[in-house]
């Protein structure tokens, strides 16, 4: 990318309202993060992406220099707000924060991620809700592949454009939007509709049904994944791309995952346990606390547990990411991937 | 100090829970702190004052190898907790976190001061509401005088403590408490019983009344105190120490203090504004970011706020402080107290 070369497989830490939840930039690099997503839906709403391109940009606006990529905000518009109705027009929905009513188009939306100027912009698709009948999910694909079209047409700058592969969990309506989004000039393709519920089996049953008719020369990006289990399963898979809210949010909610699985902080258990979190684990948290403090501030409510615990479950996940590509490199993917799942059999 | 030498007067930022809100250790040393403060009433009662020990002491549980005060817990068990009542015996109280029933001696606060391995230990005192009627305050303070034999006589290490001057804002009571508490041998003066809503003016009178009392020899520390001009008014007056929630309770309130005065970012006149907070500071927050992007994570609730200005109000605590140093040094302090009372006019 322009703003810096990226790895790949990639984590990309979740920064929801222009800011990734308890981090200062500075921490974001010390962590490792080298490129992160941004929500169009919050930051349309507010602070509104005309004010962030009058103030010179996201990238500028929170301090962060590494590349952006951005969604579309057609998420959001289904899963938190009031949604009015869709169209082969857009999405007309209710704002959650004032209940303004709002609508948002293939054009609108590759509009508002111009404004942000986010360096992989999103098309507007479609995601329908887990189980959905069949008829509708295919409607949904359909609507997805007509949209992609038109976000391609209504793009100026040139920045990255990511096309959409829906289709729920049919084999056969995954290929043909696979076969669709893929037969157009995208920078890379991402597969939507995954994690909404249909759980870890089905999750990859539906890559290994789509991925075959994504082409190689792209990145491939499976969006909003995963638990560290489903993030290797879908690496072995062929995805290049992941975001996901649970390593901020966990650690928000006193969870961490340690090389050893995961770590609860609610249990009384850490009260009087003098060793970090992780002993293989080279973090600013485990380099300096204890469980026992990191209990402590848990049950305290101190923000500064959100920002130890955030510090280190970030690390984590993009260590993991570190060692899954030092894995492929050195040959021994497979065994990389056989001990992380004995420690995340959950 | 043997953990680190301290210019004064200098402000000690609040770290209640063993945790100063929002700060990471590494922040707190790049905003310039030197010493802090931590709350013996909380630690007490959570996660426990003998656990602290067990972990190696406050320093170690939260990473901070700088000096450390403790207060007595005196003032929380009046302030927070359902006071049972008060005897020479000590206080007994009700824990505001699940009303437990506990008893605070003279003793006993040096105790758990020791545990805490603090290098600056208040006695317990008696702190009186303001307005109170004479004769308790009288009584108020010849118990503290009562307290601060039997602190002393407690104590088993070698850590510094400080007695403490009470007497409302009676200036006969105050210079009898003077007199008493410095002919001990403490290693530093307290003036307890301020800042509880006498006012400012009122607040200096009492100083005024007292501190011809407290010999120079040794640290004098104004207790709770306060905002800028509070502060460079009781420097002016003699005083080597405070300690405040103002900067960092104001911050995560949206509140900031800045060269030109304060900055509420609760006011929309900041949605559109690109400057930084203040021009002439030299922090982290001020050299990255918008007073535009402050305002966006105050009112999206976001921890990065809370973070960032809190950041931007300690450094600005930390080189008020500075200044004052240097203003003395340079022989231009009341040019410098002048200006700052412009700024801090309310």
């Amino acid at each position: 990318m322009p703003r810096g070369t990226i790895e790949t497989p990639v984590f990309m830490p979740v920064g929801t309202q222009g800011s990734v939840k308890a981090m200062k930039p500075d921490d974001l690099e010390r962590v490792g993060a080298k490129i992160i997503l941004a929500n169009t839906y919050h930051l349309h709403l507010r602070p509104g992406d005309s004010i962030i391109s009058q103030m010179g940009g996201l990238h500028k606006f929170m301090a962060w220099d590494g590349p952006i990529l951005t969604d579309s905000g057609g998420y959001q518009a289904f899963s938190l707000a009031k949604l009015a109705n869709i169209t082969d027009e857009g999405l007309r929905f209710a704002s959650h924060l004032d209940g303004a009513r709002h609508m948002l188009t293939p054009e609108s939306a590759v509009g508002i991620q111009e404004n942000l100027n986010s360096d992989i912009m999103m098309c507007l698709d479609e995601c329908v809700a887990y189980p959905s009948p069949r008829d509708y999910v295919e409607i949904a694909a359909k609507r997805t592949s007509l949209w992609a079209r038109r976000c391609l047409e209504a793009r100026r700058n040139t920045n990255a454009l990511f096309g959409i592969v829906q289709g729920g969990v049919y084999p056969d309506l995954r290929k043909k939007s696979a076969l669709e989004i893929a037969a157009m000039p995208f920078d890379g393709i991402a597969i939507g509709g995954l994690s909404v519920g249909e759980g870890h089996a089905m999750m990859m049953d539906t890559l290994d049904a789509t991925l075959p008719y994504v082409s190689q020369d792209r990145p491939r990006y499976l969006m909003g994944v995963g638990t560290p289990v489903d993030i290797i399963e879908a690496v072995a898979r062929g995805i290049d791309m992941f975001d996901c809210v649970l390593p901020t949010r966990n650690a928000r909610n006193g969870m961490l995952f340690t090389s050893r699985g995961k770590v609860s902080l609610k249990q009384a258990r850490y009260k009087e346990d003098s060793r970090s979190p992780d002993e293989n684990c080279s973090c600013y948290t485990c380099r300096n606390f204890s469980l026992s403090y990191l209990r402590h501030l848990f049950i305290s409510k101190e923000i500064l547990g959100s920002i130890l615990n955030t510090l280190h479950n970030l690390h984590f996940y993009l260590e993991l990411m570190s060692d899954i590509r030092h894995s492929i490199e050195g040959h021994y993917f497979e065994e990389y991937r056989k001990q992380l799942k004995e420690n995340y059999n959950d």
